[in-house]
């Protein structure tokens, strides 16, 4: 499974003496230990790591650093594994750096609204601290993954329309470079202009910069009132067309998630729900009651113009949590329309205003692809994915459907889009990348790579392709 | 006034003669225009460039990049002069780049919200050339700064506390990095997870690392109902006790800020104003007209808790403008408390559980110290400043204000908090910048400033000492 190349190389046993001796039995090269961290729920063939070490605190990963720089091993950080473009997938070997041992919430700032955790901490697991604080953490991937994972690949989710990214929500960073040093970035005031943006710098460097060891995330008060619902459209465009109004009128909604018929369809089996097989759109509104009276008449009323036909309430917060998780659910939901599929995933965004012409062009593109692919998106931010559902062992099948990816990307990118809403950059967008920021953005980001890891030791290969 | 050292050259006559050739009376090394370049609203002595351009596009300013590049001459680029660290200062001389010719609105977009610019455009500007498209641009540094200054400076205002600093409101930026090369970061789309943020690393980078030459900016919808009010307080401490529970109960005030009662004085006086002479807030409040009322409500109610006194409501657009004109004006209003005083402007942000400490710290500080020096404060967001009234000839008084700086700045850090919330490092802040984040991730900066400018021409010594 995994070809040789000029960075792999077996690990040194010198090294493996060094990592034994710190972690005992954390560290490890058994085969199934490294088959579990050379595969991610991409479509890309797994590449295993040679060996896996579990750290505990910011210093066991300097060590880890030191060793890999002295023998010159490949690192590649690993969260939960839900990464959709192969970021952790270990394509030159190395050693792979799971964080699961390192999940602390080591600080619950309530009053200041952030909360300090260590990488391997998920989402769940924080919103599970965090009960009774009166916050909470929005950002929602489908996956429940790790907030390290999250920041490095600069997730989002359904509250991004509201809450923002993991852009606007980390707040301050502990990471190791290269040489081994440790840098704090950012902080726990809300604003600084204090010196070069590091944080945002790592967000979303998908571990090719620095490894991140603790995070500081923004929390959000829970809002009083929470609303969802649900609204069947006569087509895509007529429910795109109501997001476009509703984000133009500055209503503050909470989520606002497109899901077509298929997808549907595909829920509906999956979550056993009976929902209208027609395309729909899922709202949340949040705040106080009156304000989410007032948001929710508002969209109301111009879903109505659009076509919409009747909002479907979820009051009870069981049915909001039946709901959502159905939603959270697509990804598997989608796969389960055609036995024995995986899925390739587009995620391009475009401003809002384009939205409608680039889901009709992209609704065209995949009925002349043949394939079965639902379309789902955080619409209100102009983000939608479709699944392609693929038969793995098929080359000509993922062939053809990265074919149709790069005519979506194309497609978003001629409209003033980006190949990338929320997944990353990873093993696959590499050539996307390039058409999207042109050849000068690509060679500062090099060279940015070049000065903080000179070596090419930290997850190589990801993001941009070897000068 | 300008001091020798060993970068200060003067202009090879080549160089004077490529740019005369193509910028003709665009170019100018008069020493009147120098004079006025070499000034800015800071403490700092003068420094002059030694010459001055005026370009009209990036392909121009790619030009001048590649003359002082092949001439080895220090490039500061430059927008009003408002900074107020030093940023505009030719410490080493060399040409100042003055965008004042590249004030083009580009392109309004309306329905996607953004709008992009040149970097000479001013946020007045910019919001009257708006006017009646429903959509305003809302971050307001005191001064009528240029878009590219702001954004160069990370600069925020009186509205971040809500719509948020130039770091959440630059989308992207067209920017010549000093190898001549024209790079573009970021996009229209609302989030991207493709590639390294060179955007966030551009904003807040002082033109160290690139010179901005056009950026695409996010609008806000114009809120439909506005009512603003001032609120006297017995202490600043219970005004600031007010804003932590405003902030920390989620209400989104659109501007909350403290002003302190010798504050209060100076407005009476220079704006003729009758304002009661105690400590104050001046709020905002943005929304559909029930949000506003249930916001004001709560806000009210929060007040009295804390000793508020009577809420004076300025509800006509006219007595709001007059209201936050005033509030502007602070610091001419303040220098006009001591005849022929400069102001030294401290800038420190914490961490909102720690605000009310950390001014009745500063208070003692002040008191202390013998100066005058108001304290006035975006308070919702934890940034407040003293404005520490000294007399510009006198090296005791100036020593003595910088003294008391340190003190504030180290109050503020020890507390969580930052050096500087939104008027940057410049050329005095670099010992507070080590000390905020520490040697490590000073040097990582270094190492990508390296990379970027390795003859070190975009505006040396300005955020980072020599390594």
């Amino acid at each position: 499974m995994n070809a040789p190349d000029a960075l792999r190389k077996p690990l040194p046993p010198a090294f493996n003496d060094t990592l034994s001796a710190r972690f005992g039995s954390r560290f490890t090269t058994s085969a199934g230990v490294c088959a579990h961290h050379g595969h991610d729920e991409s479509h890309f063939p797994d590449a295993l790591p040679d060996a896996v070490v579990f750290p505990h605190d910011t210093d066991e990963v300097v060590a880890i650093v030191d060793a890999c720089r002295e023998h010159g091993v490949p690192i590649i950080p690993y969260g939960v594994g839900s990464s959709l473009e192969g970021h952790i997938l270990a394509i030159h070997g190395g050693i792979s750096i799971d964080f699961s041992e390192m999940n602390q919430v080591l600080a619950i700032n309530a009053e200041d609204m952030n909360v300090v955790v260590q990488p391997g901490v998920t989402r769940k697991q924080l919103n599970a601290e965090l009960h009774g604080s009166g916050l909470f953490f929005p950002i929602d991937p489908g996956a429940d993954a790790s907030l390290g994972g999250m920041a490095a690949t600069r997730a989002s989710g359904t509250n991004a329309v509201r809450y923002g990214t993991m852009r606007e929500n980390v707040l301050g960073l502990t990471a190791v470079l290269a040489d081994g040093r440790v840098i704090r970035t950012g902080g726990k005031a809300r604003k600084s202009s204090a010196g070069y943006d590091l944080t945002h710098l790592l967000v979303g460097s998908e571990g090719t910069l620095a490894i991140i060891t603790e995070l500081i995330v923004r929390l959000h008060p829970l809002p009083e009132a929470v609303s969802a619902a649900t609204c069947a459209f006569p087509d895509v465009v007529s429910a795109v067309n109501t997001v476009i109004q509703t984000i133009q009128l500055g209503i503050p909604v909470a989520r606002i998630e497109l899901v077509d018929a298929l997808t549907v369809q595909a829920i509906n089996r999956y979550s056993k729900t009976t929902l209208h097989e027609s395309p729909m759109l899922f709202f949340e509104f949040h705040g106080s009651p009156a304000s989410v009276e007032e948001q929710a008449q508002t969209v109301q009323e111009l879903a109505r113009e659009h076509g919409g036909l009747d909002f479907e309430w979820a009051s009870r917060p069981e049915d909001r949590s039946k709901l959502w998780a159905a939603r959270h659910d697509v990804y598997f939901a989608s796969l389960n329309l055609r036995a024995g599929s995986r899925g390739v995933t587009t995620d391009v965004c475009v401003p809002i205003s384009k939205l409608a012409e680039c889901v009709a062009g992209v609704r065209d593109d995949i009925e002349a692809s043949g394939f079965i692919a639902p379309i789902v998106g955080h619409v209100g931010d102009g983000n939608f994915h479709t699944i392609i559902l693929v038969d793995p062992d098929s080359a000509d099948e993922i062939a053809r459907a990265e074919e149709l990816n790069h005519r979506i990307v194309h497609r978003a990118l001629a409209l003033g889009g980006t190949c990338t809403g929320e997944h990353g950059i990873g093993i696959g967008k590499q050539a996307f990348l390039l058409a999207e920021h042109g050849a000068p953005a690509i060679d500062a980001m090099r060279m940015i790579k070049q000065a903080l890891d000179p070596d090419n030791l930290l997850n190589p290969g990801k993001i941009l392709l070897p000068g």
